[in-house]
């Protein structure tokens, strides 16, 4: 598959995963797509967690209410941390998100489906914090995502989107339809 | 090229670019890579505007100083607005955060390099707002980075990056090196 075609091809997965056992090799091929983002002034903001323990999967799947991706057999949690690119100047997010979308393709490439879980876990109730205590995360890590992982047995939708001459055009805005 | 490689081989260049035409085919392609990133509750608000008549591209590239990518051949403006995903919750930097990843894995693919070109545009003589003039960008977008796109003339460095076993790690942070 080449880069334009998993592009095209990735969509986000909220039903149910096979039971099944990921392959390390796999998880570290999706990690190491990862780490492999740029970020803002080469900070490295960005780490990342790999759970495929079933008693730490199952632990941490039962922290999130209401449920999303409970049949995961593997997950990836996204750490960042708020370091200063040049004076205030922080780009975590852009760090972060680059990492996330190289770890959505790469995991289409590989034949498994996901869904960046950011808001439900980040909301208020805060299943973050949660999540990042059961792994040992430290404090000056916010843990703001997590990727399931695996094959999906229910079939992956399409969003609608907008046309594409609506959300882009050449050289002057006025030629946005 | 299959997406691990592409994602393994895209470097930030800062270099001399070729002087040529690239072919509008291309940089549609390079535009769709962008479109089709996630958004946050499928909100698109991510719009972009790529730069290939030569008048416009010496207006935008001269308002830049210090100047960066002054000799490529094409850039992409990203616009981002920002529109509520749910209550007070926007994602608009994580949507176009993959969709510049997406566009830069697109570009590599197609044998172009580029830099994702943020904070020296986002400071506070803010010379995106000078560039979304000159493209007649509504006040409701805020144009966030350029990605200069052409053929490399000069040699394209990796980055040193911290161990991988200090960014990842299986089950629990203490399995962190």
């Amino acid at each position: 598959m080449n880069t334009f075609e998993c592009i095209k091809s990735r969509n986000s997965y909220r039903g149910k995963y096979k039971d099944e056992i990921i392959p390390k090799a796999d998880l570290i091929k999706i990690i190491d797509a990862g780490l492999s983002a740029p970020s803002g002034c080469n900070k490295q903001t960005t780490s990342l967690i790999a759970i495929d323990d079933k008693e730490t999967l199952r632990k941490v799947l039962d922290v999130i209410e209401p449920k999303v991706c409970d049949t995961a057999p593997a997950l990836i949690c996204v750490l960042s941390e708020n370091i200063y690119a040049y004076r205030d100047k922080c780009y975590a997010i852009q760090d972060y998100s680059a990492a996330i979308e190289n770890m959505l393709l790469e995991i289409v490439e590989l034949g498994y489906a996901s869904c960046w879980i950011e808001g439900h876990i980040t909301d208020t109730d805060r299943i973050c914090d949660k999540i990042a205590k059961i792994l040992d995360v430290p404090s000056n890590y916010n843990l703001v995502c997590i990727l399931p992982i695996g094959h999906a047995i229910e079939e992956i939708k399409k969003p609608n989107k907008k046309d594409f001459n609506k959300r882009s055009c050449f050289n002057n805005f006025k030629n946005m339809e």
